[in-house]
């Protein structure tokens, strides 16, 4: 029977419990409607009143190929609103074997309370002391958890950041390897792991039975052509495995949309040297790997192993929003050292796309040069000093940055950093970044496919039009009801492009749990969560004026297009689901 | 003909304008009608659509005892919300002098344009560079301008702080003996003031003719009145000019409101090194004055020179608020070293209250010892530096230095720091902090009045009662009405327990204008001033949620007499006009 563990981190105990009111919700649903009846949207996000909910989708554990990302919710630090952030890596299909729907961390410890490890197994749930991992990054504390508890287990881990209550803090999570390479990046939940002072939690699925199938053939039979419908697609079958998300680096440059010098500029000089054709190339010459899941049961393959010059590993899964950030939106072109700071990053346990652009105010603010990578590994090295200041201000991220240094044109929404498509020249995610109430955020609605990739329609991406605020809202309500099933947001590309695709689905949610659940029945589930959140928002304090994007979008053109952001805020309104 | 004086600091270019429809507004009035108007509530407070609303209230350059306040205007850069700060000084007889009503800094130039000083004569208004200045303090500053120009000018100056757009940044006044000790110190004016590149405006009223009395004599019968009910008081007579405002220190104690290492405990061990009392027995015995106006025709006088042991001068009018910060809730017992730090906020151009509570939180967070004044004061010299990351955290204020420190107990509302009265234990001002417009403080809505000094009436403190929330509404209200006029809030004591003290008001009003000004009618001009307030920030985007304390108000025990904040936000909601 599928349970929600709850895990009280002051009292260090925990309980089982049945799905009631929760049942049929899986993913971001679950995780937005658990905040939004459970944790009170005015209660300091670092106080005991916050939870981390952590959710598998409806599919995890399944046949479902691209079905164990994690969704993680809780009330926000940085954004101050309902973040729900999700990974890639190994805990979701753990999770799924002990046949946990969810586990929940609640209430917080005092202030000065050791660092503790938190660990699940099928008999239920134990404390251990994590003292000894205080300051440590992710890395080793994951290498040594996974010799102590065994290769097969799964964690989840904050670094120095998530402990000193880092506003752009990440929870990272093993991947297939062991590495802790895949992050809850967005939203500083890590720093709501830190003030509950949980360092890190293992999961042992040793002796799980997973969950059933109440019609284990059908779902063979939909599961089968799901496989076809990714591999079919060139973005899914071709693009992302060939090169991974990085391929957008000469696209968006192509485009003219891809942001250079804080956003001043559309396109970068350099841009060969940071582009996914040569990330490809350096792999493939010092031993990595260009193709890797960020969990079993990929197929879509979009993460890497990303060697140095004598065939060291560095890092894994180098998104294309990193190697933007930290490469033409710092003037960086040093692929290697870009792959240093991704690993950096994941090793603090910070958001990279929060992080990448603090060190671009600090470049702004003439604290570094501008495109001085060794600057900016040092800047990155001290935030594993809890009291240097400076690494204070670089890990509580963009906005907390660009205040530091006196910078006047800071790129965030709601305090959350803007990302790799500039909102003036890619107008379709200049409306999500705005809507989402998730603070500026690509994936909350990614109408980079009708605006650049042509994936799903074609919609004009610099012009000012209403079907760009169209194309955005029905994004953010697909995006939504992706993010409950577990299945990876790539799997949107194919989805966009394939007629039957919803149908199968919807087809896999039914086999599996015995419903009838249709292709129709998607989009409302989507649209619900999203008002969970807007309502969570609303009761925190939001209101239209924070569904805006910072003023130099519109008061400065955009070259080479000579674009500028033109929406007003009531215009945006028609975005919400 | 009174004026309105308009300064593009991009042009460089001014104009002056008629009232139109801004006459019959003055200080408060005046500055909040003008901001609700002109600057678009959701722009950025540094960007160019900001302005800085310099105004005079209804009664200044009169024979008015207390008349000489001013009140500055604009979107503040640290709540987001609307702000008017008031300051004591000479501008407003200044201003008055040359009949104007209000000076309106506009636009601003490229962020690295040369700073400048604008200088207003009879004349109209030159701009001069003021380059050598960057990065000066505010004393030296000027007293190079009052040399220049004449020590019969006034002086409104910035600090390193303001320059460098720092969140906590003040706007400094010359006060009689010229020192720029009088501040608008809340809400980080000075950031706005540096964004438009101006270090200091200069006024020069010679050969300004003032403006006329439609019944002088009637204005003298009133104004002889006015003196005799200040001088009758045992507060504005006695009280104040004897001890400053630092003789709340022992009040606040016994009362077991002082607020204590960080909002802890309601005492201070060593309260007796700290209070009025002691610094009245310093000044007497180094040659200091204990009694001064912070502008000419106060009979009030709580201002004063502070001299160190050598008999050389540190300071003036060091207010209760910043001994208390510096002290007792950082846990010094040094005035001296609190006389310092007072003037280094002066100099460097930031809030005593916000800057001094970063302090504590830098306290809290392991950065600096509790109690070391020493490392204190090192801490603000680092403000000087603008490429310090550790000044520019404490610059930022209380908010973001709690931000930065890992900080889970930080006294703000609308991220403006807490003043000295402990809201659980004071809880009618308590309201004031949650309710008002302003973000906290304690001016806004004095009710330490009724709840400590029981002038006004007598609310039991401790209470979570309706009178509580009634008696902060009411002064809200009347407060808003004296900032209107130009008058010094501290009439207020007066004001509350003599009878005929609104009617000669009215009647001061009256015959200044020649229009028939009743008492019944200073209620609804702070009723206006407070529902124009409500309106920016809505459009702003603040919400009920905005109005709250901190978490841990509600969530902690505070001694000696063991209250907690327990009002609703629905509660609260009463406290608005």
């Amino acid at each position: 029977m599928t349970k929600i563990l709850r895990i009280n981190t002051r009292e260090r105990s925990f309980r089982y419990e049945e799905l009631g009111e929760y049942a049929g919700l899986g993913g971001r649903a679950l995780t937005s409607r658990m905040v939004l009846n459970e944790v009170p949207a005015t209660c300091n996000p670092i106080g005991p009143d916050n939870k981390i909910v952590m959710a598998t989708g409806l599919l995890a554990g399944t046949l479902a190929a691209n079905s164990g990302r994690i969704s993680l919710g809780a009330k926000s630090p940085l954004t101050g609103g309902i973040k729900e952030s999700n990974s890639g890596g190994m805990m979701a299909l753990k999770m799924a074997k002990l046949d946990l729907l969810a586990v929940v961390l609640e209430d917080k410890p005092a202030k000065d309370t050791p660092l503790c490890t938190i660990k699940i197994t099928k008999d239920g749930v134990t404390f251990e002391d994590a003292s000894s991992f205080e300051g440590m990054g992710t890395y080793p504390v994951a290498e040594q958890l996974l010799e102590t508890h065994g290769k097969k287990t799964a964690v989840m881990v904050i670094g120095p950041a998530g402990e000193t209550l880092r506003l752009a803090s990440s929870i990272q999570f093993t991947d297939p390897k062991g590495h802790p390479a895949r992050a809850a990046g967005r939203g500083g939940l890590g720093a709501v792991m830190g003030s509950k002072r949980v360092k890190a939690l293992v999961i042992d699925d040793a002796g799980g039975a997973g969950s059933e199938y109440a019609d284990k053939d059908a779902f063979k039979v939909a599961s089968k052509r799901w496989v076809e419908i990714l591999r079919n697609h060139p973005v899914t079958g071709q693009g992302l495995p060939a090169f991974g998300t990085c391929i957008l680096i000469n696209i968006l440059n192509e485009a003219g949309a891809l942001p250079t010098k804080n956003f001043r500029q559309g396109r970068f000089d350099e841009v060969a040297e940071i582009s996914g054709e040569k990330m490809v190339e350096h792999m493939e010459a010092r031993g990595g790997r260009v193709k890797e899941g960020c969990h079993p049961g990929c197929v879509i393959q979009c993460s890497q192993s990303y060697n140095d010059k004598d065939g060291k590993y560095i890092t894994s899964g180098m998104e294309y929003e990193t190697v933007w950030a930290f490469g033409s939106n710092s003037l960086v072109h040093d692929i290697d050292d870009i792959a240093r700071m991704d690993r950096l990053c994941d090793d603090i346990g910070v958001d990279t796309i929060d992080i990448a652009n603090a060190v671009v105010m600090a470049m702004d603010g003439g604290m570094i040069p501008w495109g001085d990578s060794k600057a900016a590994i040092e800047l990155l090295n001290r935030m594993y000093d809890k009291k240097d200041p400076l690494g204070q201000i670089i890990g509580n991220g963009t906005a907390f940055a660009g205040e530091a240094f006196g910078i006047d044109r800071i790129p965030v929404v709601k305090r959350q950093a803007i990302p790799a498509y500039d909102p003036r020249s890619v107008k379709g995610v200049g409306v999500t970044y705005a809507t989402t109430p998730m603070g500026a955020d690509h994936t909350a609605g990614y109408a980079v496919c009708q605006n650049i990739l042509k994936v799903g329609g074609d919609v004009d991406p610099l012009k000012s039009s209403d079907e760009n605020i169209e194309i955005s809202k029905n994004l953010q309500i697909a995006t939504a009801a992706v993010d409950a099933t577990g299945l990876c947001l790539f799997v949107a590309f194919a989805v966009l492009d394939t007629e039957d695709s919803l149908d199968v689905i919807a087809k896999m949610i039914s086999a599996k749990y015995g419903i009838d659940f249709k292709a129709s029945d998607v989009a409302p589930v989507g649209v619900n969560i999203l008002r969970d959140e807007y309502a969570f928002n609303e009761a925190a304090g939001f209101t239209k004026a924070d569904d805006q994007l910072p003023e130099f979008f519109s008061k400065e053109i955009f070259p080479p297009h000579n674009t500028r952001w033109e929406y007003s805020i009531d215009d945006l309104q028609k975005a919400k689901a």
